[in-house]
């Protein structure tokens, strides 16, 4: 089996490289050799062990030889268009490229099953984590019921430099830059976009029917402090930021912020640059996958198994997809009831005994005028009308403001 | 699709109940209904909802319309006659059964093969986990190196009773048989017999060649005390029942024995009945997965997922195998080198300022005659001699030993 790699960028070349060292168990698990004949990338790799560099995608499109294309150039444009093509010229496409999962997925998915190809994505989520094929396959039998986890690293990295070495925000971005975590312009990954659309492809494939990142409520890790880390560590939990799905009776609910973790949680002890997804179905209980989300070889590793599953699939698409998205059926997170934790200005003196809330101080004389409760369980939109409400939270200024997750 | 069941016992019974509640989704993922035609168990079950109950083995063999049989009734006879005459006679066979896979899964695996059929042991590690599909497809692309894991409820519930509350292994052991967590006889799971067949079975499939579980060293958590706990507690680290392989140049490593993970470990916080699973490969780094290693709904669940795919798969053997066993591929865990605790029976005196060694104590009158040291980096055979040499160590009564795993 010939492949095409369009993008020979860090993932791109991850391919290149695993595909020329395992060979013989790709081999192995295929039945036949699987060979790089064409790779696109608009740059010159004079130095590349591949000798097979075009700048003309038709160079790939109207190869006749080649069977799966690995889009790993990112971004909607021309990444979108190729895509459509290759699907309906008849060859199959694997992809890193979350965002334009994300955005056209119910289309290409598709397109790519009228033509009798595969449209796959292991790579869009968790790096080389499982997560994908385990969504469509292995957890089939069940009624899955909630998804949520860790899903970028990058900012993973940075909150456990916040709680482990007590770094601030700003300290823990310049540090993750340096080591090439983050990238020179972080929003993506800080302000929860990146979280957001990898939540948004778990909660259409899970549930099977598209949910828009677009619409899903997105909060990053921007207006955490390290005040915020050390009243967590009071009570025994640590700030992640989590993508959180579920289902409901009519719809599903979807969502990504900085969650307050108890200790003890599977997803509380993962650290640095790994992700951890937990999935939870009515038949197995709760599963946890962790492993690292990111890197060329990784990523790679992911991409590559795609394509081993489609040369074993060959002449039969492999058949997954979702229903197009519909009005309603996203619901809102706001009527989902967490207990929420508050940093509060102010004297906590009005708590005292208050039925249902727990008061944190920290010591030290920069705390005096602050402290924290964490609330009974209410929902975001009772929340807010407690934050308004003068008699209950309104007389304090609100410093913080973190979802729980309990379980 | 008309499927058969044998055995209607706790997996048996979890496969009727996920079957009947989630059928709509499982026709979903299928594309066809799937629906229990024939369950074979010798007990009466004139309370079940199903009616379709069968003494006779042949009612399965023959129905026609069967094309897939779950075979969770466990043990090695019938069960595998049965699942050789049925692989033989064109059915695929999915099965929870780890003995039967562990003792002849080369023989059905190529029966299988021979028959365009397929067999199918998802459930026979890990209950619900994904860990055997993972390794045939996810994580195709990767020369795998290493898989350990906790593979085993029964035992890591009765360490976690040892690590958390203090109980001793007995009153731990009896706690597990009352929550129905441990077998009346318990010696399959304390003695790592159980760990020992899914070690052999990751083995077999990750690395591509036959391991027998029954040359495989294996120690169970039966020697462990509260003391070993205690010390371990000292430089922050658990006791853990690992099962370990990992591939070498001319062959592979495996073997089950209690094991000192670190407690940042990713191993080290799975505790009570929960599984974790760790692989390493060249291009993916380390991936771990974690749930439910037992029960009903989650093994069946996985059982479940078996019989999906071989619904998806129609008309087309699922292709996974291993290459039988020869002679020399297994090597000598002897030969691996670790660190190694140590309890001894004396005073530490002369290992003060011994090079290499951490020396550690207990407080309190009781352990006065007793100490602990971790050694240097040693093999075991190395680690014997040590032991034998008067002048080493020979000259300490040896009441603990156990192998530390570092990464």
């Amino acid at each position: 089996m010939k492949i095409g790699i369009m993008g020979f960028g860090v993932v791109g070349g991850g391919v290149g490289e695993l595909v020329a060292t395992n060979a013989e168990s790709i081999k192995r698990r295929c039945g036949e050799d699987v060979t790089i004949a064409k790779i696109l990338d608009l740059r010159d790799f004079p130095d590349s062990p591949y000798k097979c560099f075009t700048k003309d995608f038709n160079d790939i499109l109207n190869d006749e030889e080649i069977g799966v294309v690995a889009e790993v150039m990112g971004g909607i444009n021309p990444a979108y268009q190729f895509t459509k093509q290759l699907l309906m010229s008849g060859k199959s496409v694997v992809t890193s490229n979350k965002e334009l999962v994300a955005k056209h997925g119910t289309e290409l998915l598709k397109i790519a099953a009228e033509n009798n190809v595969s449209y796959l994505f292991e790579a869009s989520v968790g790096g080389g984590i499982p997560i994908i094929r385990p969504l469509y396959t292995s957890l089939a039998a069940n009624e899955l019921t909630d998804i949520y986890g860790i899903l970028n690293g990058t900012t993973n990295y940075i909150l456990t430099q916040m709680i482990k070495e007590g770094a601030t925000f700003e300290d823990a971005l310049k540090g993750a830059q340096q080591k090439g975590y983050a990238e020179k312009d972080p929003t993506a990954d800080i302000e929860g976009h990146d979280t957001c659309r990898k939540t948004a492809i778990l909660a259409s494939l899970a549930f099977g029917t598209y949910v828009d990142s677009e619409e899903v409520p997105c909060e990053g890790i921007t207006k955490i402090t390290l005040e915020d880390v050390k009243y967590a560590a009071k009570f025994g939990s640590v700030i992640k930021l989590l993508g959180i799905t579920s289902r409901a009776e009519n719809g599903v609910y979807a969502m990504v912020c900085p969650a307050i973790l108890p200790g003890e949680h599977p997803l509380a002890g993962i650290d640095d640059v790994f992700n951890g997804i937990m999935v939870r179905g009515d038949g197995l209980g709760d599963v946890m996958f962790y492993g690292r989300g990111a890197g060329a070889l990784p990523t790679a590793s992911a991409v590559l198994s795609d394509i081993v599953d489609v040369v074993k699939h060959k002449g039969a698409g492999i058949s997954l997809g979702w229903e197009p998205g519909k009005d309603g059926y996203l619901l809102d997170a706001e009527t989902l009831p967490a207990r929420f934790y508050l940093r509060l200005k102010g004297s906590a003196d009005s708590f005292a005994g208050k039925p249902g809330y727990s008061v944190y101080t920290l010591d030290g004389e920069k705390y005096a005028g602050e402290f924290a409760v964490v609330t009974p369980e209410v929902t975001g939109q009772r929340l807010c009308e407690m934050i308004a409400d003068k008699n209950e939270l309104g007389s304090y200024d609100i410093l913080g403001k973190i979802r729980l997750v309990a379980e």
